[in-house]
């Protein structure tokens, strides 16, 4: 039998994404020894309960004590926090890192919380569903998933070794890791997850506001494509607040070249423009089956509940 | 051996939705005698092929003749154009209907291209699948979908008998059937089909476009959220052009709504009011269980092909 990947692994916050850590690294044999943490006693209770990890601690200081690896899997804003708190018990060469889907605000807030032994090695696995909490996280939930690592420009002997144990690590999960600047990594996501968050966000809020139709028959005629952003718009609602205003800048951007181009749309429309509606669309069809092509879906048809249409 | 509810029905138009009414009806023995017609040579050829329709034929009027059910499943704009192509071979008394998007100028033109002796009942399953063409027609997919049939204001004597059998027809498809006034229609769909796939497509547009973020890496980190909107994105590019310029009115006013509330969302990020967002990202999760809870999709997460995450 080979030694772990990671001797003793805290993960600090048991939702959904610590959860599945957690899981997924006992499930793996990725880690020796875990350690759970979470802010609120009753999840701990939970967690307890659910018996997925190997101690279940009350003390955020003493839970990072003695540990390899430290995974902050708290909502994007209170990762700084939760890394100061916790920060006494970090021994000098540990790994911390975290799956905040913000990564330059949330890389200098590690930094700025730990000391300078400490190896900080931001990390963002694109995975989840929209349920919430330890009873939703599952072993599987990283397999085939990209994980993206946002290495820090660092002089520290040893941060290169630290960054390829925490590449393993993810890899023992079943993810495929990539590395990326922590700004790009910013901006691709404020296009490929913020920007269609808050879209749905905003479309579901404006369809339950409607004068003219009902709640009930937006929710009854849903299959017409609405459905899909409701699932989008039942993320966690701290996860995502956190989201838009770390990443402010980048979600500001991509949304600005949104509404040029929606005003664009909307005046085709208004004015009868069919031919540039169509090119829109035939274009966009072309870019699904480029996603399809290259393997990040299957090109069958959805027959069961996602089927949509007209 | 009950006699069928339709002893010859014409489909006008073999794409996913004609041939899946085709299949339905052959499979629940909806139909006695089965034809089918399209413009397109091609699609007629590939239609004797698949052997599905009891006769395919290459005249529009002769496809008609003598039919008791003549269902026109081809883009909306085109619904009154072919209605006047095959007007002389339908027989008085005969239920003219067809499967279009947009109800209110689809009925009219309907109206005015048949004789008067023949009842038009507009009607309109929402069930579609991103796939197009007489192959991605399969006999389940009207199966606990709506239909709305959207019965004009008649004085023909046998207008009612007439919606009766239309319903009969779509129930034994496996449908939920609704009687909705054709301009309501066109409001509710407008909101939970065509807002939706207009901000899709736009999406999909705005993300192919930028400069800051390649087309490959949009792709590769689409789980997060993106990729649930190429899906729509995908849809056929007609018969979505028509839908907008059809229901051009219903769609801008919504289309209003949805930017004022995005414009205020967009203002609560700049001026990092977290609490406007985490309020109204509560509600929409609220509104997400309320369609789980009303049975409109499992509440199991979906841990296939669609999960998404951060």
């Amino acid at each position: 039998m080979t030694a772990p990947i990671i001797q003793r692994l805290a993960v600090i916050g048991c939702g959904l994404i610590g959860a599945s850590v957690i899981r997924a690294a006992r499930a793996k044999g990725a880690a020796g020894e875990i350690v759970a943490y979470d802010l609120s006693p009753r999840v701990r209770a939970r967690v307890r309960e659910l018996g997925m990890a190997d101690h279940v601690v009350d003390d955020p200081i003493e839970a990072v004590r003695g540990c390899d690896l430290v995974i902050f899997a708290v909502p994007s804003a209170a990762i700084g926090p939760a890394a100061a708190t916790s920060a006494p018990g970090m021994a000098e060469g540990a790994i911390v890192s975290d799956v905040g889907s913000v990564k330059g605000a949330v890389s200098d807030a590690l930094a700025a919380a730990v000391a300078p032994g400490v190896f900080v090695i931001p990390g963002h696995p694109i995975a989840g569903t929209e349920q919430s909490g330890p009873d939703s996280g599952f072993a599987s939930l990283f397999e085939g998933r990209w994980t993206i690592l946002c290495p820090r420009p660092s002089e520290q002997p040893g941060y290169d070794a630290a960054l390829e144990r925490l590449t393993a690590f993810w890899t023992a999960l079943g993810a495929l890791v990539e590395l990326m600047d922590a700004s790009h990594h910013d901006r691709v996501l404020a296009v490929t997850s913020h920007l269609p968050h808050l879209i749905a966000y905003n479309i579901v809020g404006t369809a339950a506001d409607l004068e003219a139709v009902s709640e009930g028959e937006v929710m009854k005629y849903s299959a017409g494509g609405f459905r899909d952003f409701t699932r989008i718009a039942a993320s966690d609602p701290i996860m995502w607040r956190d989201v838009f205003l770390l990443n402010k800048d980048a979600v500001l951007e991509v949304l600005g070249r949104f509404n040029e181009d929606l005003q664009a749309l909307s005046r085709a429309i208004r004015w009868g423009e069919g031919d540039k509606l169509e090119a829109l669309f035939t274009r966009t069809r072309a870019i699904r089956k480029g996603i399809v092509a290259a393997g990040q879906e299957s090109a069958e048809p959805n027959f069961g509940r996602d089927r949509k249409g007209p």
